[in-house]
């Protein structure tokens, strides 16, 4: 993938073109009998329908056929970036998720408080799950805590969830997790596997003893746990790898924390999808790429609500003439992944996707949904392809050799 | 793609079964308007759709979705090598484009004449685009020029451009180009970035003096300037590979070179449909697999006309009858990328393709068009795999494992 990431560096040619990314977040489902039609395919969705009739329609694999992935592999996909290649650890992800800017320097780590007896041994994992507000009150104990070499950031996340992020010089991320995964075993020490992860771990040793010691009347939240230790990744951005200005419209920090990761500028917006395509409008002669993110059909599916991700499907559908109307080169409409209702997860199924734009070449599709993109010209693609398509349609590659 | 022609090497059986390739540059198309048929939709082609009927369809990526490849990395796809993998500089394709056989001890460079000043600098990098006789003439003198470690070869193109081959021992090509790419600099010295690279550079700037010396008379065209400097490079033959006796039936000087650099034996024929077809018919019994190139589906694509597109697609069908007539073990029609007329170009689109045998499965499809294609048997496939489909069906390639 940096191969291809090297062909586009190559190849690119700059114009005034502007593709727009639609990505309903689980966009893909399951009809609930054999036979029946998914969500996408109950929900009314006239302008998506018209844009399918226009443009040319497929179905993304996000990372292999089979593999269900979060939203991290999800989203790097349909930014091109490979996500059996880009990898973005727990921590990192847990970081973006509480909206901390985890920068070059940090290794983020994902904290659960869980309870110590007398001895130190673990006797419940979680902490008995304490309140939300529980665990702001005992971040900020932690966050008093310093240890010499290294700038110590905690942050709650909810109930017996915190990120911790350590912050200095030559920090590795490969370490262990302190978490037994059991309960009568004692927390693990943290040893690295290389030079810098040493220094990662001895500093973490030194916080752990330390914040045991602060919280020892703070029972049943008088132990931590850590795992999935995480550098902020490698990882060249959109403008360098495409030349595009790129922009995000996301509410929820995940997903703009996944944006910033790959250098997009984070525009603000209002909490609906309206204010997202206001602010869209605003930016539009700012920026080359725009991807706008809408959770509800995910957090719907999640939720096994069949008749809730029919509803929120049809909120995306009205959005679309004002994306439209801005006349965007190249228009994409998809997903980072599906999430059946029937399975409240997400799941590996392919993703209903389109793409209109003037060099489009048209299909006999004339509906936006699961079965109907089977026969669309696009047919079933690597999602880490989408965005050469995209550029493509943009006129924004030139040819490859004479 | 080494590895996949390992795998064929380990694989591959002798028989007495005949491939024939038969492309249509530039065969894929777009619609003029959406939801309308595009030239090969429109142009009347029984034969095709005859042989689509009996066939299995699908339509070709001939490097990645969204990668318009130029001739080189087309026909190499098609030929069974990855276009990523295999490289053909610019040098050389303009060598094959004016039919000079590049050998393994030639750089094949890119010349413009441009005219110098009286200090040097460029005051116009194409020489005011002189005529082609004239460019014919420049070179006459440029030819007569020597320089010690190389033999050289000056041959015209047409207006300012020509060839220079430099042939020697141990000459490499990772040289700069001298082309400064604008007007008011010098041409720039050549440099090379390795030891073989240093000694081309080297005899590259002594013509370029002895040049600047001949042409002083000559202005407009009194300067040179080189780009793409290219060695031949180093491919296994198809006969390597596939253990085929492979001959290439092609008018134009550019599709005969890149059949050469694969291996293949260059038959005689005369400037027709017609001829080709009657070469084919006699070098029959001499060769395994044929590959006959078709230029007027690419060349009324890149002028955008599409009549005259539709029309050169019913000429190609016309000469299906009399290949079907030789009967063929594998007969197989696409084209090394789209040009759609609409475009005017070459495209990243898939190229509508269809393979008949007797041992393919056949589908639904009844016409040979892109729509038609989307439902095919083949569905969409990379086009260096479309050579491991040729084999197979010709039975020449054994089971792998056991």
């Amino acid at each position: 993938m940096s191969q291809i990431h090297d062909l586009v560096r190559e190849l690119r040619e700059p114009n005034n073109s502007k593709i727009v990314l639609l990505v309903a977040d689980g966009l893909g489902g399951l009809p609930l009998l054999p036979g029946g039609k998914t969500e996408l395919e109950t929900a009314k969705t006239p302008h998506l329908d018209d844009l399918a009739k226009i443009g040319v329609s497929g179905l993304s694999v996000p990372v292999l056929p089979g593999i269900t992935p979060g939203s991290g592999p999800g989203h790097l996909g349909l930014f091109g970036y490979d996500p059996l290649e880009f990898r973005i650890g727990r921590g990192i992800l847990e970081a973006l998720g509480i909206n901390f800017q985890v920068g070059p320097r940090d290794v983020a780590i994902r904290g659960n408080f869980c309870t110590l007896d007398a001895s130190g041994t673990i006797s419940d994992r979680r902490a008995g799950r304490p309140s939300t507000e529980t665990c702001v009150e005992v971040c900020k104990i932690l966050a008093k805590i310093e240890v010499p070499g290294a700038e110590i950031f905690v942050e709650p996340v909810r109930e017996h969830r915190f990120v911790l992020v350590i912050r200095g010089d030559n920090l590795g991320d490969r370490v262990n997790d302190t978490d037994p995964q059991i309960v009568g075993a004692k927390p693990l020490l943290a040893s690295g596997a290389d030079d810098a992860s040493k220094r990662t771990a001895e500093i973490i040793n030194q916080f752990v003893e330390k914040a045991t010691r602060a919280l020892i009347d703070q029972a049943p939240t008088n132990g931590i746990t850590l795992r999935g230790f995480a550098r902020h990744p490698a990882i060249a951005s959109m403008h360098d790898v495409y030349g595009l200005r790129s922009a995000a419209l996301a509410v929820y920090p995940m997903y703009r924390g996944l944006a910033r990761l790959v250098g997009m500028e984070i525009l603000e917006t209002g909490p609906t999808l309206e204010t997202q395509v206001d602010a869209l409008k605003a930016a539009w002669n700012d920026h080359d790429f725009f991807f706008l993110h809408y959770k509800y059909t995910d957090a719907t599916g999640e939720d096994g609500n069949f008749d809730a991700k029919v509803k929120a499907t049809e909120a995306f559908d009205a959005i679309i003439p004002a994306v439209r109307a801005l006349n965007p080169t190249v228009l994409i409409v998809t997903g980072d992944h599906s999430t059946p209702s029937k399975m409240k997860s997400h799941s590996w199924h392919p993703v209903p996707t389109l793409l209109s734009a003037d060099t489009c070449r048209t299909d006999a599709v004339t509906t936006f949904g699961e079965s109907a993109c089977l026969q669309g010209g696009l047919g079933q693609f690597e999602a880490k392809h989408l965005m050469l398509l995209a550029m493509a349609h943009a006129g924004r590659l030139g040819k490859y050799g004479a």
